[in-house]
């Protein structure tokens, strides 16, 4: 159990020893001991062999701050007292010409703050235990430099002299002997550079370097309280929102060393494999070595399998700790050892990193070695990696020439030729090639050129930007706001820093990192292994959340049945009609004069529509299906160019100046938050007829033809009022009582609303009298909530992120405090009315993990997302579960 | 005291009579009797000569309903009872042929449903008496068409035949006889047509035409009641959200007639002139005439002072009755009145319609006499209206030519030649010549020539679009939105229907109505009378809400001032940089590469906007001056042509193809949501530093060289996260510091905020740690909270007006039920955090009664609305006040 802070400490106990087998403190106490000092008794309680020493407790540097620099009374004694039991426990002396001790000093809060606090290594060294280590190592060269850096760390951290005056002479030496290493300048030189060092500190500081251990390590323990308020951590605090008043411990611990002859050895492993999540010994090690040797390359390190033959005893010893390791942290564990005259030191562990695939395999392997549950595995897993699983991606082995970078908006690899409009993206790749459509932003034009390309490059746009939302719902990735590159449209080339890439050059794009890559890369599509689907299954019996797809298409429909898609919460009707045989009925209804023309053009999509939606009943065999009306504004469907006017005139007789004069007065200077949604349908209600038309005739189809009864969901799009509705309500209703007695069938169907205008959420109580169910657009609700364009907002999202002004991208993750709040709001006053309403959410946010499990805690029915984030969202929605219950 | 409503009416009593100078009912019983019996009754008990009657009481109607259409058990009796009453009191009988009673049967609801129900006039006509009334009144003529016109009326009402049966009989014989108007028809042809009417009736119902007076009562009564649920009055009170279950009365009253000789007149009248508002009895009449004699303008009336000579006697009682209801009803009254046989009957009375100007000075006027109190005078006046006393207004009297109709957007007549370009509009009006500005819509680009108009005319655009708003800002009149004007602007001219006005033609504009007129139009320019004076004194004693001005400029700020204004709530610097003179300045800032280069431009702009704030706290002596930091997008502020991008190049020297760059770099799909606001002050920094900067120096100045110290007030706009908020304070206060210090100068200085983005009001409570006052800006909360583009929706709020989806225009008054939630939320979260923070707001809004009301009623500080709506504002937040006390 972790003590009460107080400021003044108890008089009893201010240093707790850890040291053969058995410390004092425990890893419960992280409050007094801080986390390492924690992580180290621990350890050494359940017989892992670590180095001896003791800890210092925060309350010492509270008392510290609070009284001027002094220390509580009584803790010399204690001090004193650690420090003959650790020279008892490590057999060395402090000072001693033959067996010195030397000691690490650290700091150690409650909560980690890496790289923030000051550490010295190697304290304990003077004029003459540097002489004993020199011959104990056999390895002068090794003693005198660990002296000299000695000597540099400490002025640095305690004396404050910098470091570059230190250097200065290190780097002045190398050029007068012509060398380029460090490891190449001899213990002679290095004997000469420590009296240099020395000469520097006297001038410095008036006074000799302290040749008194003791003494060393009193000043480097208070330089260790001081740099819990340094500048560095001071800021990190302030960001990361740690208290100041929590203070740092010190640990003091004997050091070991792996260099010190051929029964000495140094090494780092894991406990199963990283990479592939298969339980093996997994690692590398040296003889005769110091961990930075390990890590710098300089000797090549031998698999730690070889220990074995090397060392058996010594080796058996390891595996035996760290599977106590693995078993008592409950996880896949990350070591650090040293082995130091056949003696087992183990100097750090900690849960090891892995691959999304490693973590899937390694946590069902745990459940099954009973280790752990099933909602501690569901826990384990970054919902939002699991998203790497399903598409193909960057071989990690390649070796890539990255020349830009842009948001990563949909992830997985793309690879092929650079091509600058969608036309030639379609021939190309008709003709076999494998393009990349770069853009300097999308339109529902560019559909069909996106629809053929490995990848999408875009010079504007944030994440959820027109070609990131249809990327993602098309499983495809995308590189969008890359805003290094230029595009010239004329010339079909983009340029970016030396670089110009041409029409037909080929590039890779990296959906996870953002990268724009130089030619082909090669990529890996990775396999649902046996243990993902167990996983998942797991998460699904866990989970009350409901997860739905957003689809518009059979094809995205089956994908997302395939992802287990229970569902699906959106279908964007408009995206059927730029399809290219049915944009000219769509060009000619905008273009009518009169409802009957209007009514003469919709009657030929009316077939097209209704054989769209039996296709995605029929796909998603009986799931509900929610069907949103009409919602952009039409200009969007209008020829943007001349030519292409000309094109459309010429296909259906409708004059050319016709068609630029509509298209001039349908111009909308914020079109965002102009005619569309629901307001074509009030205005034009014979769309919104033909469209519910259409979905309840296919409803009808799939029930005779299929006998599959369906309930369609009838959605309208952006509603603020309830007037809005009803009107929109009253003309669906009139169209489906005729269909339904025209077919002589009864069935069941829901007519709701988005809620994505924020009046709606504001009155969400009126609404929900007449409304079956809501689902949230937070994209339009986050557009108009936070008053950002999401087409327009990239660029100052990005400053906003640099300032800390932004935590995240509110269009990749709901801002809970503000856009949360109406949507928690639209919730509660949707159910006063109706208490069972049905509420889901259908934004990009459906598939971000912590917008998700948002979704769950104001209880939402379900959330929609794309496709590929199915699998995400369910495994938040679980996790949700499980962490409510923790709290 | 109104009776409690009960289905079941009880036995005694269910009808009121009045006459002989008193009735059984009263006024105050409106819920029985309906709003016209209590008149009837009231006027009886106060000695108005009212020509006698009964009412029949509205709990017999819902009876009749709810019982099959019986009556209740009783009625019969006092039924009968009061007709005999009512032949004894206007000593004439049913059926006489001598002296027939006549009478009216009307209906009569609690609430006013005018034109909804049925009425029967001349009841009590027949063969017998139809010869009684020819030889009374010795006009044949007009006793049979008041014949034929009642059947006509009967069969219409209660036999349910329709009129078009009877009128084509008499289009027939005006045919046949070849005249022209009803009354050229000789009464031997009216008898004819009497028969022929009766034969109809025969022919339809086959019955005869019901000579039984009795019977006709009977059944006249039975069809008023009937009436209360025909559709048209059912739709009406859905509408206009009166219950069905009131019910309504039957009023039957004796006719009286003003054609039964020289002893006889009708006539119109006002206790005041109607329109000057001066205390004079004011009307017209005529001799032996019927009431729409007088209106027809058949025979030309006598001014009602000649009645004096007329008939002395009549005329003083005339005077006092109506000096009588006058005083009793506290209003000037507007009346009808008949003589019959030297007998005077009061057929009408009600509050009479007024100019603006008259409701002013009858108001003022009648507190002076006692009549009123100074609160019940400010109730009588349409906050609204006001506005019109401030502009000039087309000449009431004036024959106009109106060739189109737009949206009245700001007030006021405007008469000038039209021209199409803002440069030309300055260039005429610099050679003395009078323009009318005609554009598709504005910007601010246009401001110039905007400046120098007499009106402006749109074809696009709201009320709160661009043009609106700057017009109403200028006072100036302008009519936007005027869809049926076609702008042909190389042609530089317009068509409408079959007008084509070509540039230098002359056109009116008349902005209280939209109309569009032809030519020049007269114009008057009303002057501000002393009673206004007086008034608006009175309205300032009594308002707790503040009134500020939005104002950018000195001139803007003086007008504000003399109109009462308590300070600047909005000045939108921006305008400031449109000036030729600057804008070129504000152009290099926008085009600079690096920091230095941005600096370099500003600093160039920091004399001017210094000059501007130190005119503007001169002209507003001391008042609170809020000023907001440059909110619009960059782009607005670049060229927009080819040809101005060149211009520019030439005199800033920067290279044309870089300015064309830049725009594209800029430019934005929805801009309204787009890099604007707090967001430009947070990517630029040195912008917020020099408009502060200025602003500060100017206060300084102003305190040195004037000894007048202001508070100036740093408004930053688009706040929707705290963090915004707090960048930009600090941004702020380093310079505040740095002014100060340089000036030797301590002055006071506020930060506050807009609270126009949704997300502000939802986190009021944490912005109000910060800020130091909020201002709503209703016109973006609106926008974004409705998700309604103001410069597009124009269009579809139309639509929605039509189709009674939306009350009113959100852009003119405040969205309650949406947008008030989110301001009331803001409210009430901001004072939660700061218990007295001073909360304004300064969109539109601020100027429209209704929302100034409930800016009274959530407990705002301020209003702020443009200097010409000063007063309108100050009157509505004095009868918030009334409102409020009178529940």
């Amino acid at each position: 159990m972790a003590t009460k802070k107080q400021v003044k400490p108890k008089q009893e106990k201010y240093i707790y020893a850890f040291q053969n087998k058995k410390a004092e403190g425990k890893g419960s106490m992280k409050d007094i001991l801080g986390g390492k000092g924690a992580g180290l008794a621990e350890m050494t309680n359940i017989g892992v062999p670590v180095p001896p020493g003791f800890t210092i407790i925060t309350d010492v540097c509270n008392y510290y701050y609070l009284h001027s620099k002094k220390l509580p009374t009584g803790f010399e004694d204690q001090f004193k007292q650690s420090i003959s039991k650790l020279e008892k426990a490590s057999g060395k002396k402090f000072g001693d010409d033959k067996n010195p001790l030397l000691v690490s000093v650290r700091s150690g809060a409650k909560i980690s703050m890496p790289g923030m606090m000051d550490t010295i290594l190697n304290l304990g060294l003077n004029d003459i235990t540097v002489e004993a280590l020199a011959k104990k190592s056999n390895n002068p060269r090794f003693a005198y430099d660990s002296y000299r850096r000695f000597i540099m760390m400490f002025s640095d951290v305690v004396l404050g002299i910098d470091k570059s005056e230190f250097e200065e002479h290190l780097h002045k030496l190398k050029e007068q002997k012509k060398i380029k290493y460090d490891y190449e300048v001899s213990y002679i030189d290095l004997k000469d550079l420590i009296e240099k060092y020395k000469k520097i500190v006297k001038a410095k500081t008036g006074k000799e370097f302290p040749q008194n251990i003791l003494k060393q390590l009193e000043m480097a323990r208070d330089a260790v309280f001081t740099s819990w308020s340094n500048p560095r951590a001071i800021t990190y605090r302030s960001i990361n929102k740690i208290p100041d008043s929590l203070g740092t411990a010190v640990n003091v611990q004997a050091m070991v060393f792996g260099n010190m002859g051929e029964d000495c050895a140094t090494g780092v492993g894991f406990t199963r494999n990283p990479s592939t999540g298969k339980k093996e010994f997994y690692g590398e090690y040296l003889i005769n070595a110091q961990g930075e040797d390990v890590v710098a390359g300089v000797r090549t390190p031998q698999p730690i399998l070889h220990l074995k033959k090397d060392m058996p005893k010594v080796f058996k010893q390891l595996v035996e700790v760290t599977s106590l390791l693995e078993k008592h942290y409950k996880d896949m564990q990350d070591f650090e050892f040293t082995i130091e005259n056949n003696v087992l030191y183990m100097l750090q562990t900690r849960s090891g990193k892995r691959s999304i695939r490693a973590g899937i395999k390694i946590a069902v392997d745990m459940v099954k070695e009973k280790l752990i549950t099933t909602n501690e595995a569901l826990m384990r897993i970054d919902a939002d990696q699991i998203n790497q699983l399903l598409h193909p991606v960057i071989d990690p082995k390649a070796k890539l020439e990255i020349i830009a970078k842009g948001l990563p908006a949909s992830p997985g690899a793309g690879t092929g030729k650079a091509v600058f409009d969608p036309d030639e993206a379609v021939s190309l790749s008709e003709a076999g090639e494998k393009v990349v459509l770069v853009r300097d932003e999308t339109s529902p034009d560019d559909i069909n050129g996106m629809n053929v390309a490995q990848g999408i490059l875009t010079a504007r746009g944030g994440m959820t930007s027109h070609a990131a939302v249809v990327a993602r719902g098309m499983g495809k990735c995308a590189v969008v706001g890359c805003e290094d590159i230029k595009i010239n449209i004329v010339k079909k080339q983009f340029t970016v820093e030396n670089y110009t890439i041409k029409d037909g050059d080929f590039i890779t794009l990296d959906g996870n990192t953002g990268n724009v890559i130089l030619g082909k890369a090669d990529t890996i599509m990775p396999e649902i292994e046996g243990e993902f689907k167990t996983f998942m299954k797991w998460a699904d019996s866990v989970a009350s959340l409901k997860v739905r797809a957003n689809a518009d298409v059979p094809r995205d429909a089956k994908v997302a049945c395939s992802f287990g898609a229970e569902g699906i919460g959106l279908c964007r009707t408009e995206h059927m009609f730029f399809d290219p045989q049915r944009l000219p009925y769509m060009q000619e209804m905008i273009l009518a004069d009169t409802i009957d023309e209007r009514k003469v053009a919709l009657n030929k999509l009316l077939p097209f529509q209704t054989e769209d939606f039996y296709g995605l009943f029929k796909a998603m065999k009986g799931y509900p299906v929610t069907i949103r009306t009409l919602d952009p504004p039409l200009h969007e469907f209008l020829p943007k160019t001349n030519e292409a006017a000309k094109e459309l005139s010429s296909i259906i007789g409708v004059p050319f100046e016709k068609i630029m004069k509509k298209s001039q007065d349908l111009h909308e200077l914020n079109p965002m938050l102009g005619h569309r949604g629901c307001r074509l349908g009030i205005t034009y209600p014979e769309i919104t007829e033909m469209q519910v038309r259409a979905i309840m005739t296919a409803a009808c189809k799939l029930y005779k033809k299929d006998k599959i009864k369906v309930i369609p969901e009838i959605m309208i799009p952006l509603v603020g009022n309830i007037k809005e509705f009803i009107n929109q309500k009253q003309v669906a209703i009139n169209v489906i009582k005729d269909v339904l007695k025209e077919n002589k069938v009864k069935l069941d169907y829901k007519i709701g609303t988005m809620i994505e205008v924020p009046r709606a959420a504001l009155t969400a109580d009126e609404i929900a009298t007449e409304a079956e169910f809501f689902s949230f657009g937070t994209n339009d609700l986050t557009q108009m909530g936070m008053g950002f364009s999401r087409d327009d907002a990239g660029k100052f999202i990005k400053i906003y992120l640099n300032k800390k002004i932004l935590d995240n991208d509110p269009f990749q993750t709901l801002d809970q405090n503000g856009i949360g709040k109406l949507v928690a709001m639209g919730v509660l006053l949707g159910r006063e009315t109706k208490k069972n309403l049905k509420i889901g959410i259908c934004g990009e946010h459906g598939g971000d993990p912590e917008s998700v499990k948002f979704c769950h805690r104001i209880g939402l029915t379900y959330v929609s997302c794309s496709p590929y984030r199915v699998p995400v969202a369910k495994l938040a929605a679980a996790q949700a579960v499980i962490e409510a219950k923790k709290q």
